[in-house]
C-alpha cells in the first residue's frame, strides 16, 4: 500500500501515508506502536489486529447529537446529487483507508448508497455503488471485513424491523437484508453483521416480548438460509447492545445473545461482534463481554471503541484506554486470534473535532492503543508468571477427586464424604493486587 | 389462623393478629387492601399472592451495614447459648408469621440453626431445629415456601462455593447443600433456591470463568440428582443477581440464567426466583426480568422487595411502589399464577427502623402494595381495553402471510416479494402514552 | 377559554376543548383529575399548577434521535418558506394551547422564528414572530411563562456559548441573549431561563474550567444588567443539568448552581428551574433537587417531565409517575407555591407516538398526574399526621439547650458537658415505613 | 528510616524495608517507580506525594461486607483485652509504616483506641493510646497527616451525628469531636477531617433537610472555634461523598461542599479532602472533583483509592489506574502541591486477599501508580506542548476586547456590537483526540 489510492480528486490533501516512527517520535501523524509487519509471537501486528475503518462514522456522520446538527463539512458532500455525493464519498473513503494503511473496512447499505423508499431504486443504487467499491477494493487491496443493513434509521422501523408488531414492516426489512447480503457476497466480505438497533421495546405496556423474540429467531433463520443459498461462507455476527435507541434492546449482552442463538439453533452459523461501549452500557467491562463470548466459542469480531463511565449513552469514542486494549488482547490471544473477524473502529471523532486531520489522529490513536495492548498482553502471557499463577489456582481440579468431579464421576454424597474426610479447607488468598501490579509493570516497560 | 402462635414467651407483646379494615382505615396495624379471602377472578387474594416471610432479614439481621454494626436488639437474642437463641428465635418467627397472617416462610440453613465449622455439629444443629420447625408448622398451618443454604457468608466461600478455584471448598459446599435439601424435604418445602452469592468473580485477572461455569453446571446437576433421589418433587430455583457481593455474579439476570440452564440441560427441573432489586441492579425493570423468565416458562417464584434508583447496591426495601406491583402482577396473572412459588419478602426494615412494630408496618405495607397491585392488574386485564390494544397491534401475524411467516412457511425472498407488492408500510403509532394514562386511571379508581 | 383559537386553518381537526369528566370517565380526551377551577385549599388547581406547554418539543421536534431522523409529519411544515412555516406553526401552537386549556407557554428564540447566520435577518425574523405571538396572546389570554435563547444547537456553540474558549463566540451568544430578553419583555414573560446546554466540557484535557466559570459568571451578570435595564421585573432562572450534550455541564444540580449564584452575587435576581429528568441524571430524586432549591429560597419554576431509571440519557417523557408528582407538590405547597414560575411540560411524546392525538393524550396524562399529585400532597399535609410526625422528630431543638444550639449560644465544650450530664441518648426509630404506608394510603383513596 | 520500628514483637516477619529497584525489577516487594529522594522538578517524590497509610482499613478492617464477616486474622488481635489489642495494633501499624517507608498516617479515634459508651472511659482510652502514638511518632519520625472522629458506626448515630434530629445525639457527637481534635493537636496533626458518614438522609419523607443543614453549619463552626482555641493551626477538611451509607449524603461533591462552606463562612478554615471513589459515585471523574476543589482554592488533601465503574458502591480499591493518577497529579502540580495535605490510601485489600504480604503489595502498587502518575504529569506539563495548546485555546481573552470582557468593562450591548462587526466566528476544533494521543505517548515512554 505504498501509493495511496486517489480518486478523481484528493480529499485529504497535505496528509500522506502514515509512517511508523516508534515511541520516541513527536510527529502526531505517525504511529508510535503500530508497525504492521512487526512480529508478535508467530504473527505480524497486522495479522493479529485486522483493523477496519467504519464507513458510517468516518464518512457520513457529520457530528449531530440530540441537541444540535452536525458540525463538520465534508468536501465530498459538495456534489449536487445523492449519487454524486456517494461516488465522491467512496473515493474519499478509499483514499483514507490507503493513507492510513488499514486492510479492512465495514459498511451499511445506506452509508454507501443513497436510500430510497422505492425498492427498485434502492436496489439499483446499492448495486451501482457496490460495483464501484469492488473496483476500488481490487485497485487497493483493501478488503471488506463485514457488511450490514441499516434497519434502524428510517421511520418505518421505529417500532422494530424483524421484531416490528406489523408484518408489513418485517417484510420490508427483508428487502434490505437481502440486498446487503448480496452486496457482502459480491464484495467478498468475511462476515455479515446484525445490530438490532430497533429490535427491542420502548415500553413493555404495548409489547408482546415473547412473540417478538420468536419473530426475531425466525427472521434470522431466514436470513441465514438465504445467505448460505447465495454462497456466503463467512460468519453471521450479532452485535449485542442493552439499550439505546430503544429503552430495552433484545440483544442485551453476550450471555443473552448466546442463550438466544442456542435456543433458535443458530449457534453454528452465528457468532458475536462485541462492542466495547455496548458492553459497558450493559454493566460489564469490555473484557468481560469478550470473555463470555469466547467461553461459548462465539467471539467473532470486535467493534473497537470506548464509552464514558460518567455518561449513560453510547459515546463511541476512539479506544485509547490501554487497560481496555490489554484486557481485550488477553482474550483474543488466548483464543488464538479473531480471524475471520477483526477490530473495526466503530468510533467517531468528537462533535467538536472538526479539522480534517482529526480523523487521522483519532484512528492513529486507536491503532496505537491496540498495538500497545497487543504488546503488553503478549508480554504478560509469555514473559511473566501471569498464566502460571492462574493455572496454579485451579490445580486441584487437574487430577484426583477434583478431576473426577469435572468428569462427572462424583455424586453430592461423594463430595460431602470428601469434605468430612478432609476437614476445613485451607484459606487461599485471591491475590488480586499482585496481578494488578504485574499488569502495571508490563504497561510501563 | 385466628389464634397466633405463642411459644414459651410472647416476643411481640401488644400486637395482635392484623385485621383487614379497608381503604378508609387509619389504623397503621391493619390491612387496607389485603383481604386474604377476597376473590379476584377465580382465586382468593391469598391464593394469588402466596406471601412468605423471610427468616434472615426479619429475625437474624440486626441492621448492620458496611459502615456500622446492627442497631436493633432482639428479645430472642438474650439467651445465653447459640442453640438457646435459635430456639427462642423460631418461636418469635412463628409468632410473627401467625400474627401477620402469612401462609409461608423461607429460610437458609444457618439462619435457623447455629453454624459450625465441624460438619457433624453443623448437621446436628440443623436437624434439631428442623424438628422444632416441623412441630411449629404442624401447630400453625404455616408452610415452607422454600429452603436454601447460605454459601456466601462463611470466609471459606470468599472465592466462591460451587465455583471456587479450590476443589476442597466445592466439596465443603456440598455438605450444606445436602443438609439444606434434606431439611427442605423434611419440612415439605415447595421449592429449593440457589442464590449464588459468591458465584462470580472479584477480578477477571485471576479467574478462569469458563472453567468455573462448567463446575457450576456440574454442581447444580449433582444437587438436582440428589434432591430427586430423596424425593424432592418441587422446583429448584435460581435467583439471578448481577453483582454484589462479587464484582460480577454469574447468575446475572433472567436471560443469562435461562441460557445457562438450557446449556446444562437443567431447564426441566430448575426455574427462576426473581428479585426486584436484583433486576434493577442488572439495568432492568422488575417487570422486565419477570417477563423474560415467563417467556421461557421459567418464572417460578418472586423475591418481593425494591431497590433505590439513586443508589447502586442492594437496598432490599419493602415493596411499596404500586407501579412495580401492578407490573409484576400483570406478568403473574398472564401466566396463570405463581404456584408452587410465591411472593417472599426478601426485604428488611431500614437500619434506622428500630421499633418492634416497624417489622409489622413494613410487612403490612408490602402486602397491601401487592394486594393493590393485584386489584389494578386484574382490572386492567379484565375491565379495560389494555389486552385488546396489545392484541390488535400484532393482528397482522394472526392470519395470511403473517401467520405463514410465524409458521416458517416463507423465505427471505418471499418476504421481499411481499414488500415489493405491498409498497411502503402504513405508519402505526405505538401509543405508549395512552397505556400510561390508562394505568394511572385504574390506579386512582 | 371556551372558544379555542383557530388561525387560518385548523391543525388538530376533530379534537375540541378538553373537558373535565372525573375519575370514572373512560374518555381518553378528557381530564380525570385536572379541574382548573377546583379549589385545593385557598387556591384553584389552575393557580397552584400554572401549566405551560413548551414550543420546542410540541411543535418543532419531529422525533429524531441519535440513530434516526424524525418520524412525525406536521401539517404546519408543508409551507414552502421558513417564515411561512413559522407562521403556520404559531397558529397550530395557539390552537393547541387553547384546546388543551393551559394558561402558559414557553419558547426559545429559534423555535418560534427562523434562525439565520446573518444577525440582522435573525433579529428581524424574531421581531416579526414576536409581534404575531403578542397578537395571539391578546386574542386568547394565553401568557408567556418564560422565554429563552437556544445557544446549544448551532455548530458555532459546539465548544460552549458563554463559556466558549473563543471570545468571538461569547460575543455572538450575546446577540441571541439580547434578542430573547427583548422578546420576553415584549411578550410580558414572567421569567427568563438559561439552560446551559453547551456550557461545560467535552474533555478536561483541553479545558480551563476555572477560567470558563469566571466567564460564565461575568456573562450572566451582563445579561442580568441588560434585562433589568429594559424593564424586566421577573426572575432569571438557571436550569441545572449534569451532563448531555456535554460530558460534564457546569450547572450540574441545584446545590452546584446555588453555590455558583452566591459566589457571583447573582442570588438576588436568579432562581432555579428544576427539571425532573435532569435531577435524576444527577443522581438525585426530582423531589430532592426541588427541596435543595427551596432550602435556598431559589425554587423558581419546574420543567415537568420524567426520565427512565434504566436509561442514562434525557428521555424527557411526560410525567406520569404519581410518586414524583406527590413529592414535587409537597415541596411546592410547603413553600407556598411556584408563582411567578409554573409547571412547564418540557416533555416530548415518544418517537413512536405519531398520531395527532398523541400530543393531547400526553399532555392530558401529565396534567392529570400533577393534579392528582396536588390532591394527595394537600391531603397528606392537611388531613394526615405527616407534618406532625416530622415536627415531633425535631422537637428537641424547639426549646431549651437545643434551641440555644440553633441560636449559636453554645460552644463545643457546652455540648460535651450536656452529653456527660445526659448519658446515652435514647434510640429513636426513623419509622420510614410508616411514612411510606401513609403515602400509599392517601394515594389510593 | 533504615531501621523499621519493631515493637514488642514483629507482626510482619519475613518482610523488610521495601527497596526501590526500578522498572526492570521483578521483585514484587520492591518499588518500580517510587523513589522517595528522586527529584521531579524542584521537589523530591516524597515531597510531592506525601503518602499516608490509613489505620482503619489496614489494621482494623478484617474484610467484612454486607454478605459476610471478615476473612483475615490479625496477629495483633490475639490479645485478650480491648486495650491489649489496641496496644499490639499500634506496634503493628508503626512496624508497617516504617517497613513500607511512608512518612504519614491517618486515624479515627476509635480505630486507635477502644470505644466505650461511657464517656470517661472513651476519653481515657483515647488519651492512653495517643500517648503511645506520640512515643512511636518520635521514635520513627512518622507523622500524623490527619486525625478524625468516627461518628457513623455506633448505632446512636444511625440518624446522623451533627444532623441528627435529636439534640441529645448532636451533643454526644461533640464528645468525640472534642476528643479527636485534642488528640490531633497532641500528635501534631497537619489536618483534621470531617467525613459525614451519616450526615444525610435515609428518606426525605421524615427529614427536614433545611434544618439539618443549618445544624451542620452550626456544628462545624463550633468545632472550628474549639480547634482554634486549643491551638490547631492546620486545615479542617471536609470529605465529600454523595451516598452510602445514607441514601443521600449532604457533602455530595466538591461543588456542593464549596457552596456550603461559603454559605456558612467556613471557607477560610476548611478545605476539601477528595476521595477518588467518592467522586466517581457522584458521577464525576476523580480529576474533575479535584479540579473543582482546586478552582475554589479548596483542594486540601486526597484520599487515594479507586472505585469500580461497574459497581455502584464504595469499593475502596487501591489506586492502580495510571490515567487516574496522571489526572490527579496534573491538578496537584498545577496548584503547586498538596502540602500540608497529602495522599492518604483510604483503600483496603480485597476481602479475598488474605495473605500477610497482600497489604504490602497493595500499598506498593498504589505508591508506584502515583509515582508513575507524577512522572507522566510532570513530563506532560514541562516536556510537551500540552500547556501551550491549552493556553492558545483561550488566547482571545488575553488582550483586546476579550480581556475587557474578563475585566468587566463591557456590556451585553457591547458584545452584540462586536459580534455584528466581526461576523460569523471561525470554527475551531477542540482536538480532544490530539490530547489523548499525547497522554498515551508520555505514558508509554
Amino acid at each position: 500500500m505504498s501509493t495511496p489510492f486517489i480518486g478523481k480528486r484528493e480529499y485529504f490533501p497535505g496528509i500522506g501515508s502514515i509512517p511508523f516512527e516508534g515511541r520516541q517520535s513527536d510527529n502526531p501523524l505517525a504511529f508510535k506502536h503500530y508497525d504492521a509487519n512487526k512480529k508478535i509471537g508467530d504473527k505480524t501486528m497486522a495479522e493479529h489486529l485486522r483493523f477496519a475503518v467504519c464507513y458510517w462514522h468516518s464518512f457520513c456522520n457529520m457530528g449531530h447529537d440530540p441537541f444540535g446538527p452536525g458540525t463538520r463539512h465534508y468536501p465530498w458532500d459538495v456534489e449536487s446529487t445523492p449519487l454524486g455525493r456517494a461516488e465522491a464519498k467512496i473515493d474519499a473513503a478509499f483514499e483514507f483507508f490507503t493513507k492510513l494503511g488499514v486492510p479492512y473496512y465495514c459498511f451499511h447499505d445506506i452509508d454507501m448508497a443513497p436510500d430510497a423508499d422505492d425498492i427498485g431504486e434502492y436496489e439499483k443504487n446499492l448495486k451501482h455503488m457496490v460495483a464501484l467499491a469492488k473496483e476500488r477494493q481490487n485497485a487497493t487491496g483493501v478488503k471488506l471485513l463485514w457488511g450490514t443493513a441499516n434497519l434502524f434509521s428510517h421511520p418505518r422501523y421505529m417500532n422494530g424491523a424483524a421484531t416490528n408488531p406489523d408484518f408489513a414492516v418485517v417484510s420490508r426489512a427483508a428487502v434490505q437484508i437481502k440486498a446487503a447480503l448480496d452486496a457482502t457476497v459480491e464484495l467478498g466480505g468475511s462476515n455479515y453483521v446484525f445490530w438490532g438497533g430497533r429490535e427491542g421495546y420502548a415500553s413493555l405496556h404495548n409489547t408482546n416480548m415473547k412473540r417478538e423474540l420468536e419473530h426475531f429467531g425466525r427472521f434470522l433463520t431466514m436470513a441465514r438460509d438465504y445467505g448460505r443459498s447465495i454462497g456466503f461462507k463467512g460468519n453471521f455476527l450479532i452485535e449485542p447492545k442493552p439499550m439505546e435507541p430503544m429503552n430495552h434492546q433484545y440483544d442485551f449482552d453476550s450471555a443473552t445473545v448466546a442463550g438466544f442463538l442456542q435456543q433458535y439453533g443458530l449457534d453454528k452459523d452465528f457468532k458475536l461482534n462485541i462492542e466495547a461501549n455496548h458492553a459497558t452500557l450493559a454493566g460489564h467491562t469490555f473484557e468481560h463481554d469478550l470473555q463470555v463470548a469466547s467461553n461459548h466459542g462465539l467471539l467473532g469480531s470486535i467493534d473497537a471503541n470506548r464509552g464514558n463511565a460518567q455518561n449513560g449513552w453510547d459515546t463511541d469514542q476512539f479506544p485509547t484506554d490501554l487497560y481496555d486494549t490489554v484486557g481485550a488482547m488477553l482474550v483474543v490471544l488466548r483464543q488464538g486470534g479473531l480471524a475471520p473477524g477483526g477490530l473495526n473502529f466503530d468510533a467517531k471523532v468528537r462533535r467538536e473535532s472538526t479539522d480534517a486531520d482529526d480523523l487521522f489522529l483519532a484512528h492513529i490513536g486507536g491503532m496505537d492503543s491496540f498495538a500497545r495492548g497487543l504488546e503488553v498482553a503478549h508480554s504478560l502471557l509469555t514473559a511473566s508468571p501471569w498464566e502460571q499463577w492462574r493455572a496454579d489456582r485451579y490445580a486441584s481440579f487437574d487430577n484426583g477427586p477434583g478431576r473426577d468431579f469435572e468428569q462427572a464421576k462424583l455424586s453430592l454424597d461423594d463430595l460431602r464424604a470428601l469434605a468430612v474426610k478432609n476437614g476445613e479447607p485451607t484459606q487461599r488468598s485471591g491475590k488480586q493486587e499482585r496481578y494488578e501490579n504485574l499488569l502495571n509493570l508490563h504497561l510501563s516497560r
